[in-house]
């Protein structure tokens, strides 16, 4: 099988270490053939990274090179829509970082541009093919903890400037709603669809405690999937202290916790707790592995756009609902 | 000082289990000269415990002993009204069990009522008065942790018919909204508005996950004290496989978590956790002290049916918002 000839759109932290370690397990699969930053000295240093391929500030070098099969696009939130379009008009199979686009309107557009789309277009979702949720998915749908009637996740971080992320003028001053909340939440959004469906109402409240990292850090959200089964998401950016990150998923025969990003463990009255211990990149690999399949084997995409869109508005709309102070519907 | 002489209208767990402790280490203070229960056996058990007093399963005859100074009502939920009506109507101090009334129309008749009493109506809800609260409002104040930004609330809990309040038929097919979310409910309103102020505006979710224990058992509440504070309050009582009882107090300078019903831990960046250990018997010593002081010595009655009313109608708005899926102002 031919290899599939890569093009990457923005040199940031996600492309070197989140998206560089999990293409270079499949060598066999990938060859990153050009690299592409605004600024030259990113662009430069990935190139170096890679065995000094070919690297350019002009991303449209990029598009329109024919020895270029496939873009992976990790830019500013804000600049997704723009290079994503970009993309697809050009022919390439487009790898989107997340989270889908900044604004609602653009990510509509992109949908609407993927349908006509002649190529593949992948939402990189890294938590839908996280080893650690597709286990837990496994678990909850074997009813090893009856049937589920809510969840509890909390996510309890201290962002500082010291912090690679926070570093990023672009996160500093986001031309995107919910500053890191939005850029964290899409990915607890798409776990939590994943693991109990859509969400269809809910209720937020959102605020800045530490202006230093962006527009909005500490978000509480209520939410309903149904009538049988709701949930709290919390996600704190500026807890002082302590740290902690639990999803707790009550079931009526017990209760299935996901510690951190690596561990589950399971509850039962009376009997010697389960822990399954869960080795996992994140989910990286898979998620390069599963758009090489779909551009070579043909399989089903089972991150379109479409479903990036519907993480990102259980965010979008849930910081409407702090805004306006009201409830949303989804 | 002359003692108080205390009539006991109910004899149930609360008389017997956390009253009567209280009582007895202020000897000096008060007397039990009678008690009443509708069912004799348990009214003939009270006598028993308290040295053989005379009992009866009419509790008028509680209301006309002048000899009875003030009465101590604990009764299921749906007779507060009548039982705290009557005690008022009679002349009689009253010590009334937490929840102020089953209905909201109730507690504003037992307001009004107060009003015009000639003698101290009290609420007894023992978290005003229990030691672990006033520390942590103490430290709070002292902005150990800096300004609050939001609380999280969860009490997470297995309550089988193994236990002795589920056992209680008047529990089992309660006759007020909310069952054990009410009955539990108000005591965690009444920490979170001594700790923050009143509650303004929320949203809730309520479920039912073991009916044999009641109408509703689970409850998740997301609230605004204000623009700047916000918290939410989960009450499970059908958790299966662990417990837990954690408020986490987020400020901008730390964090303060009260565990269980005994400890503060305060935790702050790069210091050595702080743990404070409280000796506390839930409050009840201290609420009777209160009480006896508020008659005796004319002190300012910290529990008025006011602030009961406050508490219980946190619950009550929470119940509508979950029932008719809106947002509540309070």
């Amino acid at each position: 099988m031919k290899k599939i000839r890569l093009g990457i759109i923005g040199c940031g932290i996600a492309a070197r270490e989140l998206h560089l370690p999990a293409i270079k397990k499949h060598k066999d699969k990938f060859d990153i053939v050009a690299a592409c930053n605004r600024t030259e000295k990113k662009a430069k240093e990935y190139s170096l990274l890679t065995g000094g391929i070919p690297y350019t500030t002009d991303c449209r070098e990029i598009l329109k090179n024919p020895d270029v099969d496939a873009v992976v696009i990790a830019v500013p939130i804000d600049l997704n829509y723009k290079f994503a379009m970009e993309a697809i008009k050009a022919g390439k199979h487009v790898f989107l970082e997340k989270p889908l686009a900044a604004k609602p309107e653009e990510a509509r557009k992109l949908i609407a541009l993927q349908k006509r789309a002649k190529k593949v277009c992948f939402l990189a979702e890294n938590f839908r093919f996280d080893p650690l949720y597709i286990e837990a998915k496994k678990l909850l749908d074997k009813k090893v903890i009856g049937d589920v009637y809510s969840v509890v996740w909390n996510v309890f971080n201290n962002l500082t400037l010291k912090d690679k992320y926070a570093q990023t003028k672009w996160r500093q001053k986001n031309k995107y709603p919910g500053g890191f909340i939005y850029d964290g939440g899409v990915h607890n959004a798409a776990a939590l669809r994943m693991l109990f469906g859509d969400i269809k109402s809910g209720y937020a409240s959102m605020k800045t405690v530490n202006p230093a990292i962006g527009t909005e850090d500490t978000f509480s959200f209520l939410f309903n999937f149904d009538k049988t089964t709701h949930g709290i998401l919390n996600i704190f950016f500026s807890v002082r202290g302590f740290r902690s990150n639990e999803m707790i998923i009550f079931g009526d025969k017990g209760s299935l916790i996901i510690q951190n990003t690596n561990r589950i463990v399971i509850k039962k009255d009376g009997r010697k707790e389960r822990k399954v211990n869960i080795k996992t990149d994140g989910g990286y690999e898979n998620e390069f592995l599963h758009f090489y399949k779909i551009i070579t084997k043909g399989i089903k995409n089972l991150s379109p756009f479409e479903e990036g869109y519907k993480d990102m508005m259980i965010l979008q709309k849930a910081f409407e609902s702090a805004k306006k102070d009201k409830l949303i519907k989804l």
